[in-house]
């Protein structure tokens, strides 16, 4: 009975602080809706009248540059960001500790030795072998996809194997650096390069993960610029056989000490009850990682932020997760499900941003459809800054192992249209996002996150 | 009294080969337009049914790379143009010699030292010094402009200067490329950089022409990417005044032997009348050179191979000149006029392309009113394509020595909105280019050339 006094009280003064007009009875969507209207509008108000994520955003790629797992950048990062946290006055700020893989890219370098001299820009693919220091030089042979490579199996040994494949889609496109090196082993060949896996290029090489299969010989794996693969597969039609000379530093150290970042509004009436919203903290060890996912981890932190200076005080915990090594490990998000295990049925939401934060569209979102119910009706909240769309497919790796365990999860989208021009590269730098676009996508994630924190009902799984 | 019987033979041998109706009585603007109409239509669809312009131009720029002025690959290139060109059946095929600057870019690179280790993509600018072999390693100021550095001159002493100016049009933004060495030599700056002069970046630096003064001490000046020349900017926003390692192995040699590349479709009347068109085979020392200017030689050159190979005999010479070292001392353009000095009376009109071959729009015209009227009225005939447009203003560096001695020009215009993307960089290669579009900007050219070099009367000066 105290209990209930207590959690009475409390709840009571979550809303006089928050100024939200809701009771328990209230609970449908359009109510919900129409309650926190004038709370959406203050928190979108806010979120948009400052640039202060993108200056944040700066500060971090700029000082730390990019994030590789195992880097002192990384941990770097991590440190000012767990200092930043605090003093923005954000409660339960701590890391947690996971062990993640570390790889180091070393010296590389790529020369076309015949026709002529020419060298190429290029990237080692993340968790590649490296080269003998010599390098290995050998013809090209180039095909179009792993198709072509089978029907010409018997022309590739001894060779380095050039997968010319044109983007179409990333989930299908990008099997060719995940599988390339392995396919290439198979047909016997001493190395293997992929056309870099983005739509558009400007002498622009794409980094990324890789894998290697158990009982197949390991090669080094490495990407080109479109520029160059379109130029050996003319070469080639021309009846030319181009020779290259591959040098690759590339190694794995053992695995690494990183930690998730983790910050929280606490919930006053409901803190078991929890809304995880965030982005991916570590990067590749190119450009600035600042679309890839720096402006993610702004764009949820900017909305714990905003949310803690209005003052508003949710039902539920909001938390911040900015997870560490998305890009070749997922072990943050492992990391995180496990430890977090015991409170995993108490997840209400796991929300991420990890497509980029240009203009905001909306969310993806998979979970009940009384769920979807609730989802569908605070969107129409953010139909001022037009991320008023929910799609019922959601994504987002460092979620999908909390899904898998049942909790619903929503994906931040983004216009996308040149999201795989940079993703990967030397540019994704915090000049390819705009202050304005930023703000929006925190006012996004705000906006959904605390009325899913402090709406009367929890959100029915 | 022969001579008037044999020209009369010619003529109408011309015309009959021609296949034009026209006759000498017929010169108005209006019949010249009605009389080359099936002409017109014969050359758009010969020209435009194939792709034969893009394979060669790709043959070029992938067998011989870039073609900077003075290195073995623009000598090949040229030797293997005129060998193509006497294999197309084009007449009085040969090189005119000139002598042209000779810069070599040699090793570089730029290193950020503080506030951390941070290698930046970088380009000398043409015709700078190089650094001592152990490099300059020096603070860096970062200027908007001139007026900004002048302001501040006194931080400037024993620093390196980026001038970190945005595009905004090519002529005037280019100016801190072409005079920054020299504002910051003043200044007191040891070496002095800029932000690349392009309105899009992909860690993209452009290279490009410069200047340095008398009495100015020489200082090595370069271009680096819109991405670090910002962050550079951000971090001294912040406080920070991050320091940079320039090294530089440019240096110049005596000027070296080149030529400009020359071929004709004889005149069957009055041959020593001239149409001439052409653009230049030289590049900067990046990329391949493609759409600056290899696309523009290969649309003039495969406008006399259409014209030649529909069996058309044009009163007037066509002639194609592919002009040496138009980006760093416009050597090739002055021999040209100064070789040909004694009938540049007799040159009907000058033609070029030198902004790329994207989608042509039609001509940039410079020249009497009287010419504008032919030139207005045949263009009509280049409707179907979408060339038909005529701007009563023309450049083109290569051919404006001849316009200041009375020869009228023209410029081939098209879609620019990527030209300076891509212009003096490592992305200026053959995949930027289409096939279609090269097609049509030769079009465009075979049409509006021949029309001008076979109508009755001759163009009006």
């Amino acid at each position: 009975m105290k209990t209930t006094l207590n959690h009475h009280w409390i709840y009571n003064t979550c809303l006089l602080i928050a100024g939200a007009l809701v009771s328990q009875a209230q609970t449908t969507p359009e109510e919900v809706k129409n309650n926190y209207r004038v709370t959406a509008e203050k928190i979108i108000e806010a979120a948009t009248a400052t640039d202060f994520a993108y200056e944040r955003l700066g500060e971090m790629v700029d000082t730390f540059g990019p994030r590789l797992s195992g880097s002192g950048n990384l941990e770097a990062a991590i440190n000012w960001a767990l200092e930043e946290m605090k003093a923005d006055g954000l409660a339960n700020v701590h890391g947690e500790g996971v062990m993640v893989p570390h790889w180091v890219r070393g010296e590389e370098s790529l020369e076309m030795t015949y026709p002529r001299p020419h060298s190429m820009a290029m990237l080692g693919l993340g968790g590649s072998i490296g080269t003998p220091s010599e390098g290995i030089e050998a013809e090209v042979i180039v095909v179009n996809d792993f198709i072509e490579l089978r029907q010409r199996a018997d022309e590739a040994n001894g060779k380095i194997v050039l997968f010319n494949t044109p983007f179409t889609e990333y989930g299908k496109t990008v099997m060719v650096r995940v599988m390339g090196g392995i396919e290439a082993s198979r047909a016997g060949a001493v190395a293997s390069l992929i056309r870099s896996v983005g739509p558009f290029s400007m002498q622009t090489p794409h980094t990324g993960g890789m894998s290697y299969q158990e009982g197949v010989r390991k090669i080094p794996h490495a990407a080109i610029t479109i520029e160059d693969a379109e130029m050996l597969h003319r070469m080639q039609k021309r009846g030319v056989t181009p020779k290259l000379r591959l040098k690759m530093g590339a190694h794995t150290l053992p695995d690494a000490p990183s930690r998730n970042v983790i910050a929280e509004i606490l919930g006053c009436s409901n803190p078991e009850e929890v809304v995880v919203l965030g982005g991916h903290i570590d990067s590749w060890d190119v450009g600035q990682g600042a679309m890839d996912d720096g402006g993610g981890c702004l764009a949820a932190w900017e909305a714990l932020r905003i949310i803690h200076n209005l003052g508003l005080k949710p039902r539920r915990t909001i938390r911040l997760v900015l997870w560490t090594n998305e890009e070749n490990g997922l072990k943050g998000a492992l990391g995180y499900r496990d430890q977090h295990e015991d409170e995993l049925d108490k997840h209400i939401m796991a929300m991420e941003s990890d497509s980029g934060v240009f203009s905001p569209e909306g969310f993806g979102f998979a979970g009940s459809d009384a769920a979807a119910e609730y989802v569908k009706a605070i969107s129409e909240l953010l139909e001022p800054i037009g991320s008023n769309r929910i799609r019922f497919q959601a994504g987002g790796a460092d979620v999908m192992p909390l899904h898998r365990r049942g909790v619903p999860i929503m994906d931040l989208q983004v216009d996308g249209s040149r999201y795989f021009w940079y993703h990967h590269t030397n540019a994704d730098t915090l000049d390819k996002l705009k202050p304005d676009e930023l703000a929006k996508c925190a006012a996004t994630m705000a906006v959904m996150s605390y009325i899913i924190a402090d709406m009367p009902v929890a959100l029915p799984r």
